[in-house]
């Protein structure tokens, strides 16, 4: 494998990454000042690449913005994209899902994560199972989905329910939606591992990057599969 | 309040509990030596009342039974019946369900101590949420209760789930059934504590007995208005 | 059953929850942006019925008072109520029990939603266990209601006495009243699910809504029969 | 959807799962007696279906072989087969891996398990991170395949350094192989939720078995759109 | 201070600790060697002291016996006591108290260290707070104490309500009786370190032999003063 | 006994606890308003009583100070005295230690208390264990102490090396001083819980008024024997 | 062991500390007021002594400079300087390595900390194990140094696969860089106290200070010996 | 580096662990069958190596012993020994401390690795803090050693106090021995990473061998330096 790095001194951007991994690099925003940040969009800018970075503040996205690189925010998702080069389409529907309303910043992390990495997403939001109706009336179209990613607090049981309806593998991310025993998340994180249904398996709390990354990794397989 | 004890020396048998609280007094058997719950036993049956105890081993049943005395042990709930003068019938039904067959001697606690203290019970077991249509399937019967008991361990989504269906009040009763990340039942307890569903309250990780008593409690409610 | 949903986008009003479960969809802040809270509170407006928010931040509660709509905001309990047309009167009487003055705005969220939805609430605040006698005063009135609910933080004994001393079922609320090994709340919720006394169930940590809707769960329960 | 289940009483057989997940319906064996997993048995056998038991214990394989059931019984993973119609093959290969000796059960647990629904899997045992050479040695053979399963206790790592190497979605298996801090099996449970790779998804600890669902959904995805 | 200390090589008896402490050495017996334990009170014998040991198992004590040493062993509370020269009577009086039955083992740990350091001892057992009166009857006497030890599993409410009705200080032991969320003792250790009522400290869990040595010490404080 | 209260609606002030408990109602401020607060304290003062407040913010004590009542308020320790009647000296010195300087909040907060409830004490501040010949200088001061408080955070082990010094009860306070595996003071509490020493009981993380009052019921029981 | 100390009220600094552990008395700076800590670094400057100070926040730093004291604040690391008499230099190199750029801060308060102590410190950063070729790249320069400090949060893998490459020592930092199932860096804690390698030990979350004085005493006994 | 490698299929024994980390391959012996073992310890027997297996249980030491393989067994480490070619000695001490006798397994397990990697060790136990002069006594044996191992489970204070009196690194090793609150071990394992004394770093839980390693570590540098 050939690897090849850029150096800046205080991060090594891994430009083999999308060779070896089949997913171009992404950026974590947390704990980067907002010029580690512009460094690092100005290198892949300098590449011809786009770049999307998740959890990005607000504050930094005024900092990057405001040095004239043409990222897009969304406050919802924070995430932040500079258009570029992107990845080549990838086969098959994700279903986003989510337990509630509170949810959705969530659920935006992974469905925008997904489309930047080529995915087509469509969503299924506030369909919980204390309204079981609204899930049902919802399982035709999720049905059609090639995976599922179920983005649930509070006692996070969707992923469990939609696991038990459809062939699709099932990805559950716990968020930190709740209060008191949730334990910021521990309370839906516990209770998808520990799940009835078979063909769930689960990302960290509120970490609706990672669903949607593992998702794309499985469409990537079926595209490999079929090309 | 007129308060009658009787003292056994290690035990004080509170003798006017059922005037106080409506409910006789049952025995917690595990930290008993057998011949302590012998002599509670004796206490019960010369004082004429049926005496019930929970978490009986097959050890002190054995032993009990050894000495002639006319009880009655159910393996599976572990429970221990001296019949005699019981309480009045309760009105209303109490619907005991679980998630799964492992779940089975916890809602059978449950439902033979409800059958103890005067109510009517129906079981559905195994109808966990991972098989909707199970659950689905039984609703019209469980919609018939005044209460609702639902006993689960993994992911303990099924109180949620009924909740959201039914009117009547839900006793969630959290399992230790599972896992490694079930930690001895704790994941099924705080999903149940984080319902999204309304109309939950939760007892302690397999106290089946607690979930009757509080049903009883409701239903003796009832009969308080009725009568 | 026939189900009604509005779908707002980001939420889906389940209005058939009436129906199904006896109790109207009431509406849950946080997570909600103001905007969306308005939109909600709008829709049922239209519907003529009234509404009902909890965990109601200051902001929120200016936002879509400052858009005119006619709501009253409390900002002990956090609760907001649109008035309009409401559930009919329940029977019976509801106890709120708090220990000390610290566990009043949990109180106060379980009262005002339980008069919310039709039932007579009787508040007795102040009279945890370590001064018995203010509890063993109030306890004559305390034994009058058909559900009883204890609000405590601390060690949460509250439940464990008053159920000891009662026939109605005691719903129990722990609240994050504390502060070191109260763990925000997960020792009174851990104390009041091993309590020693029979015909106690738990709600979340600060859970006053949850608790009232169960005692109202219960009354409707009474009024079925009687009715 | 058209719901078959066989009521046996204490368990409700989902005869349709098959058709609603693409998944035959398993047995996890604890909390069943002995006579419950015969009478479980009987009914697939009757059926015609191939049956396979999870953390099935020796006592029960027993019980069951003793009947004359033409079950096979493997002591190290635990798992019960009877043979019969069994799934159509799955496309592509499933490489479950582990970081130690210690972890070979959960990992045959997954294997079988992949086998049983219809995959090819391929073996990589002891390749744990701390001695690197063993694992990169193998890499080229785990680029292979279409989904890699991670099987590690201790620090768990194993998952993590796989997932940035590969194109494959990694199933992630924390194990309770440790002692001490590893809080049996909490830690590396924790340690791949927080993976700084991307492409990881987790099961519960020790759960060979889900990881091997999921691999196989995934599989099936594969399927379904090349068939 | 003049240090003495006998090397037995395994261990270094404290032979000052009495001048030091106030209090003579005891023995702490698990994790010992029967023939370690021989050893040790072989060592306290040829010294003409008395000895006490705790939390020695039947097999221990059964050994030292057979070795013809002339020692008393307590199953209940598995304590081992070699009569010999003991300390000085205290002044004043320990009440040790229980929740419940299953407490006792622990409360007679308690009640037997303080007797062999010279403490006069009352128990009150069986006075939890889910029977008010049985408490309310024994607070007479329990006022008459110097120091109150109180000893309760579950939600460990007892040492509270007590300390809200007398002036001695309140040593409070929770005990690992309960199960599921009591968490082995967790949920009263809690319960007790955030009693709302004044006037109590905490031991470990089942620890009535630290609880009866602070007793004593207090007791110590009282002779010193008065003599 | 007599009880008087004085019900002020939120709260119920316990008029009697002197005589009860031996010493008179303090006022936990945390969760009060400032108007609350002041309505607590012009009772107090129209009874002619001393009173104290405790963990009373900055803006709640400006906010009686701007009312004009007599109040000293000391920011270190958040201790709030309002002057008056106070309780008769206590025998007896009370020792109040500390492991660092970032401990002395909590320590000041014990102190302040002790002397309010009529103690006298002296302060031994920074004598941590990491540098033992500070602790092992202060030593014979320490031993004049009828009562020594501990007060540390990080690992907490002061309380253990004094207590193994000393002949008087040492009541070890937790600090929430330290950072990451301290886990907001359930380090050193756990490690105080689990000390080798004897004579050492412990108190909730930061509770330096408990530890104080705990003390002072100790130098009250020697009072009553004394005079 | 003759010991020296200035007793500064509040801090009792320790002057002797270089003669008894071989490193200089540093300075934590949280918890202490502004002022304390001016004063403290007097006490240093007159003593002709270098003074470091670790956690010290922006305002500290701003206040003891507005004072004139020529302290040099690195705000990355938190870490406060005053020039002054140094310690004779160590032998050998220390490696400081990080998984992540988000890891750098504690990295540099643990090199800045060493190089005050004497030590020569080459830096890795962000070389963590999900891009394995950025480690491999680095590690003929890592295998010189004498101890290798490895920080990293999230899984915290670094410390496992490093030690199975080199010979030196490995200081493990977790760091609280993370979030969700992280708790806060306890993830990475369990996780690097049960690696799989072996020649790893562990400090406090966050404790870059604690790992470079750990790394200067390894190589002080090197010294020892060579001197 | 030159990777060699012995694949026994369950197990790749890393034969050039020595020339990588420097220090030979050891067997952890949990998980392992007896035969696997037996496997194991002849393929060192064939390379003419030394092997050293740690917590090796007497059923799997009887069987190897059965099969005539010239090992030593020693049941309190629970170390077994192959003989062969062993280690070059290391230069310098090492000084094994415990708390308590209860200790000694750990610690055994500590000396004898150390031992068997090449290192001179000198005891010393039972000498925890709470009888401090025991430790004191030890000290100038103590400070000769270049590094030393603290072993202490209760409140694991041991580490502290000792590298507060040293200049060597202390390597502090928490036990499980304990009960109650020290929640197998987890008590001291926070104490220890909280001390408040620098120069300590830690290892998991029971774990003398890891210990061990990292001593030998140290002086393996010392040797590198001198040679």
């Amino acid at each position: 494998m050939s690897e090849e790095m850029k150096d800046l001194g205080f991060a090594r951007l891994d430009l083999s990454r999308e060779d070896r991994t089949g997913m171009p690099e992404t950026v974590y925003c947390p704990g980067k000042t907002a010029e580690q940040l512009e460094h690092i969009l100005l290198a892949f800018a300098e590449a011809g690449s786009a770049a999307f970075g998740t959890r990005c503040s607000q504050r930094q996205a005024d900092f990057v913005l405001s040095k004239g690189l043409p990222v897009q925010y969304d406050a919802t998702s924070r995430t932040l994209l500079l258009p570029g080069r992107t990845p080549a389409a990838l086969p098959g529907l994700v279903a986003v899902c989510t337990g509630g309303t509170a949810d959705i910043p969530v659920a935006e992390e992974a469905a925008r994560t997904a489309e930047f990495l080529g995915a087509r997403v469509e969503r299924f939001y506030d369909v919980g199972v204390a309204g079981l109706h609204r899930l049902l009336r919802s399982m035709e179209a999720i049905r059609r989905a090639k995976v599922v990613i179920a983005v649930a607090g509070m006692e996070g049981a969707l992923g469990s329910v939609i696991a038990g309806l459809v062939k699709a593998p099932v990805i559950a991310v716990p968020t930190s939606v709740g209060y008191g025993a949730s334990l910021e998340g521990l309370a839906p994180l516990l209770s998808m591992l520990n799940s009835c249904a078979e063909g769930l398996s689960v990302v960290n709390i509120d970490n609706g990057f990672g669903a949607a990354v593992q998702a794309c990794r499985i469409l990537n397989m079926i595209r490999g599969e079929t090309s």
